[in-house]
């Protein structure tokens, strides 16, 4: 059954609260309650009319999405209790008002007579179809109000499904072969772009199919070398470059940094890595049940400043899923204990603006007793 | 001055309807209106807070991002009756409720006593902001009105600007850089992924930068085979391969086709490309101010039709800009007539499903007289 314990735990949370129906408008939540995929997106695109949606109504799911995204939604509709509901997309037909008609679909769906409480993720949901709720609800003097529900979700979506699970196991064989082509690809002369490309070609080549890329690819002499989007900068003798490559595959993201030397690396170098190998081996020993983020992440700078390293001013990690960063964040606030089925990405760095700097993460898998790596890229210094 | 007749165009109009304040929300219109370049999107980042908002008071300006996308808009905040106003997206020190400050900044900016009617993109507009500005206008019994001006600015969108069209004269030198590299590429054993890989490559590198890219890539003997993502289909001696590439610079799309073939074309897809280079010519030869888009739509089919083929079921063309598909769309019902300054896509095509297709496509700018072209890749049989 596709993603059904997310929707078993939302019933129940929503039932709690005596809420019998809910819209959910966030990408995210909508993706952790079906199953749904959506297409790479590079912009908004004309041809779908809005967001997907989830109308939640006693237990019945029913997804909307533009009619080209039917096929990614895999088996949801096919479901107990599940529905999948299109609208025209694209045609040549007639003006392309996707938005107009993803509307009449929901004025369709959502039928009944409004009453009670009704849920919704107001952040997300488009103005008009929450005004259209809301003013249903009153003008009809009945005795319907509207619930933000936003973030409600987010406490189960820390716990992954051994379905997420194999989802997100899948996704991180794609980072380890970006890694690979990305270490290979740090010679003198080449760009960060070049790099880039070289992980980027070698991870779709390997999936067979387009992969969305995520997040940094800076040669250590940048001013601001912990992170940034490649771009024209070359490499030359002895630079670092800092790969920080995720992918999105099935729906979820993965998460993963290495840092590369092109030639000999220098003694300080050696021992910035080496040290930064220790940090993160020290993170990831800390990692099990019971364990709280913020000690964990204290643990791990107080042992970056008694290195005597200045200590990274970013996050010892976070969680991931739908998203690319997620609570717990192992950072100083949070008071968040870790439990088993959570996702951890841990990920401690040393920079010295303008000159070099590195950054080592691997993903681990919460288990009872401890830590699972998922990750499986080379990040010593070769 | 970044993207300014756009202003005066929407002040006129919105000032003309007897509305004094709105609130932009839909993202291509955001662009349009302020020049702002959002970062490459690879899905939604728990770092921004919500979509980039545009408040309108009086001809005053403000646009509102997460404080690392300032950089992605340009000199806008340095114009007259324009601001720029952003909240903390990432930080260690506290949960991230960018979400949460994008609201509190709202407020601040909103701080009139709301009064007369207040335009406002409802489809896109956040549902909390929505309901807050109407209970604001409700619940003080002013005489406040909230009145959706969804697609009000497209026909504005149509007419390029001199800023615009320099921004998408130089994305097009991109995609003619991937079609140089997909041609190449096309070759026995080689997949629509590796075509793809290759053309994408080529452009980043040429860019020095990431570049999104959009949209076919397929093989003839699909069953499919008008359009699709790059899959592992493997290229075949004889077989076409349709290669439909957009890129977005400077927050612009463009787009272009051509067809390749491994190795030798038959003579049946010599005939066929010859067609579709003859209505392509056609459809590039009717475009003028005055002409009509319905009438190029019928005069391309027919002739497809009177040369024996099937005619292509998509459209003829299309314009675009901020997104990738606008008006005047070239399609069987719209009346619109061509202007000068108008970007139009030309696309005709023929498919044979599952054995053999071909699309060609060319972007033309309607100038006083006639139209001038502005992709240069080559579309030829080779």
């Amino acid at each position: 059954m596709q993603h059904q314990p997310q929707r078993e735990q939302t019933h129940e949370l929503l039932k709690a609260r005596g809420i019998e129906r809910a819209l959910f408008a966030n990408i995210a939540t909508v993706k952790w309650l079906t199953g749904f995929n959506p297409p790479i997106q590079t912009g908004p695109s004309p041809f779908l009319g809005g967001p997907p949606l989830v109308w939640y109504e006693n237990d019945h799911w029913t997804l909307m999405v533009m009619d080209w995204q039917t096929v990614n939604a895999g088996a949801f509709g096919e479901q107990e209790n599940c529905a999948l509901a299109s609208y025209t997309g694209y045609t040549v037909d007639q003006p392309l008002t996707g938005q107009v008609k993803l509307r009449a679909l929901f004025r369709e769906i959502v039928h009944t007579q409004l009453a009670g409480k009704i849920g919704i993720e107001l952040r997300d949901a488009p103005a008009d179809i929450a005004l259209s709720l809301d003013s249903l609800s009153r003008h009809e003097h009945r005795a319907a109000e509207l619930i933000p529900i936003d973030t409600w979700l987010d406490p189960f979506r820390r716990i992954k499904t051994p379905e997420e699970l194999h989802k997100m196991r899948d996704n991180f064989r794609l980072t380890d072969i970006g890694h690979a082509a990305a270490r290979y690809a740090v010679v003198v002369g080449a760009r960060e772009i070049d790099v880039w490309n070289a992980a980027h070609s070698a991870i779709e080549r390997a999936a067979g199919q387009r992969v969305p890329l995520g997040n940094d690819c800076v040669v250590g002499y940048r001013q601001k070398n912990d992170g940034g989007w490649p771009l024209a900068y070359e490499i030359r003798a002895g630079d670092s470059v800092i790969v920080d490559l995720s992918t999105i595959l099935h729906g979820y993201w993965n998460d993963s940094c290495a840092t590369y030397y092109a030639g000999e690396p220098s003694a300080k170098q050696r021992a910035m890595h080496r040290t930064t190998e220790r940090a993160l081996d020290l993170a990831i020993s800390l990692v099990k049940p019971g364990a709280v983020a913020k000690e964990i992440d204290s643990a791990v700078r107080e042992f970056m400043r008694k290195e005597g390293y200045p200590v990274y001013w970013h996050h010892t990690g976070h969680s991931l899923g739908v998203t690319s960063h997620e609570d717990p964040r192992i950072v100083p606030y949070n008071e968040m204990a870790l439990q088993p089925n959570m996702v951890i990405m841990l990920e401690p760095g040393i920079y010295f603006s303008g000159e070099t700097s590195v950054r080592l993460e691997d993903a681990v898998l919460v288990t009872n007793d401890g830590a699972e790596i998922l990750s499986r890229h080379d990040k010593s210094i070769g």
